[in-house]
């Protein structure tokens, strides 16, 4: 029996476009991989009268079939939170404060050398829950969550909207008890990414084909990012699944990869290897992408931001007239960049970009979006690869960097 | 006469969590700026029976009061684009072919050396719209979007989903539409920025005390940002909007500044000064910020990614014993670095970061979020910046780049 999945926010900043919520889609995110599919996002401003009719008609849908509405925002200490005040008046309900949350707040308050007396009405209000709810813990920050009931097998979901409580309240506290309220089998879920294809082409070549032998079983879905798809396959059947990976490993094998990102990480770590960069158009967006992962020290040691020419013959010593003759966004550019790179500092492996990121600089030869990678490989291999990436300055920046990335994954794997 | 505005989005892409809406928040933004309020974002999965019962509710809402629903997605050529049906279903109406938009497209095919016949029915479907109604061109792709009355001065608008087209289509088409159906007298905006000053904190010293002065007849809002907070205020008044700037900048004459990205990168390019980077901490990601725009590479020659202490010393010249004794995270290194860095590139403005990104490394004296910015101006003059930055690892690291374009701002003001 699966409800129907409503997830509303409420925020004032998100209405008015000023913040963004990545709260719904997360939640929708997490809720697609235990299998449930979410019918409706609703946002709505700090207003209680809006919030409220809101509830009422979600309250009147749970007569017909079950409903689980996941809400976040309004539990904080403003004046502009209403989520508590809105339930209680949907509910006819009185509310209390939780014991452990206000034994918290007040340890809290005692470290920064403040008493009880001192926690103002609107951050003590933050413990309050509605009677006879269950309470979802929040061991981040202050407010306390709750589940209240919206009828038969409904319910209703309160949550912060601070993203760091909100997670950790969703996985540590609310999971356990949807899979009480809604048992199911155990869906098991694999991901995998293909390179530089599109999601139509994808679903022409992939899915429609075996349609039939594999997805009257199994779900698939498809994320498209910049230079890859994320494609993510469910089922109850754990042996099918590993039919799917296998057929589409054989499918594409030249451009099928994990996560990228997290196994280069690893297997830098693991294998104690080293990494630089000299970047041109993506004016140091590959090295931020190596150093987003704690640790990263480990293995990067840095690189050369070479934007102008000058910087790359001064920096990397290629000479100026080899620039002019080949060009800078060139495979002998590339190389050279990549072969001064490991010179100077010696590391395991080397990348190196330069490319037309736009929008002005295309040719015929050369539009906007041809970028030239270098690779240097442990073993002293250096290979160049040259791309035409689709899309603006900062789609063709994100495609380079992660394209990169790649050509590491690929290295290592073959 | 303020319309009731819901912003409608399709997809079930978003409501699977595999990508996020930006639409919806960039129309309420750009609503907001000429006046409006959006009461209701709605996002839901690509099926026709729950868009139909959505656009139904809004069309008895619309019996009450006048509603403007805009609508994003669904108009493409996939299978899964409902959006002209459910309107059609909706209606009553029948749909026709637009002229300039299939003569567009049969350009578009000729230009690939196609004829008419091949252009797919799928793709061809995107040139229609509902009878009698007011369509809005694409000027970026090939889906028409279109006006749809919903009754007394109530409309739905259907734009597409992919984010440039609607863009484009909102701002050149549905704007001038928007402003005859809802005619309003000019609404003045004015934005500030307030550098690593809480939102909470703004609204205790700023607002609170000129709340009964100003802000009956103008409107404020804020958006957090990593680093400083976007203060917007609006108002028909304009001498007054000029006296609430006015106050602002006296109350915060250290912090405040105009949009220091634009400012910056339009400085540099009018008075032809040069701009170099050494970072560590943050990777590439002050590069990756200033080059983000195009003609970035008349003022950004590149820079030095010294991520571990050995390229410090190697490449910026600084003595091992020199980063062992202050330590890799200290205002020594940081103005070694920057000297080192301009020794090297002769840029007019240097810019050094050495921090403490988290989550390990930090101490009591140098907690997590430590940063110290290195500054080398025009004139010569060498200063160093301490921080301590909070949040996690992304944050202290978009902080520490966004302060540092905050003190080249600084610099060009003072």
């Amino acid at each position: 029996m699966s409800p129907y999945i409503v997830i509303l926010s409420t925020g004032s900043e998100l209405t008015a476009g000023r913040s963004l919520d990545t709260n719904s889609g997360w939640i929708a995110n997490q809720l697609f991989e235990l299998g449930w599919k979410v019918k409706k996002f609703i946002t709505l401003p700090d207003d209680p009268k809006l919030i409220l009719s809101e509830l009422q008609s979600l309250q009147t849908l749970a007569k017909e079939r079950p409903v689980l509405a996941i809400m976040t925002g309004g539990l904080g200490p403003t004046e502009d939170d209403y989520t508590l005040e809105t339930v209680l008046t949907l509910t006819g309900k009185t509310s209390y404060s939780v014991e452990k949350a206000k034994l918290r707040l007040t340890k809290i308050y005692e470290a920064r050398g403040k008493e009880y007396k001192d926690i103002l009405p609107n951050v003590f209000r933050q413990t309050f829950v509605p009677e006879g709810c269950k309470t979802l813990d929040n061991s981040v920050g202050i407010a306390v969550g709750f589940i209240e009931s919206l009828g038969d097998h409904s319910y209703l979901v309160c949550m912060p909207g601070v993203p760091s409580e909100m997670t950790e309240m969703f996985k540590r506290r609310l999971v356990p008890e949807l899979k009480k309220f809604y048992p199911r089998e155990n869906l098991v879920q694999k991901t995998k990414w293909l390179w530089n294809i599109g999601e139509s082409l994808f679903q022409n070549d992939f899915i429609e084909p075996n349609r039939i032998e594999f997805f009257s079983e199994a779900e698939w879905g498809v994320t498209a990012n910049r230079g890859y798809i994320k494609c993510i396959f469910q089922s109850t059947n754990e042996p099918l699944l590993s039919t799917i990976i296998q057929r589409l490993e054989e499918t594409y094998p030249k451009i099928i990869s994990d996560d990228v990102f997290q196994f280069v990480h690893e297997r830098l770590l693991k294998d104690k290897l080293t990494i630089s960069v000299a970047e041109s158009c993506t004016g140091g967006l590959l090295g931020k992408k190596l150093t987003e992962q704690p640790g990263s020290s480990s293995y990067f040691i840095g690189g050369f931001l070479t934007y102008s020419n000058e910087m790359k013959s001064s920096l990397l010593g290629i000479p100026m007239e080899w620039i002019t003759t080949h060009g800078a966004v060139s495979e002998q550019v590339a190389k050279a960049m990549v072969e001064g790179l490991c010179q100077k500092t010696e590391t395991d492996f080397g990348i190196s970009i330069t490319g037309i990121a736009g929008p002005e600089g295309g040719s015929p030869q050369k539009p906007v979006g041809t970028v030239c990678i270098g690779l240097r490989e442990p073993n002293g291999n250096v290979s160049v690869h040259r791309y035409i990436f689709p899309g603006n300055r900062e789609s063709i920046r994100e495609n380079a960097s992660n394209t990169a990335l790649f050509l590491v994954y690929q290295s290592f794997k073959h």
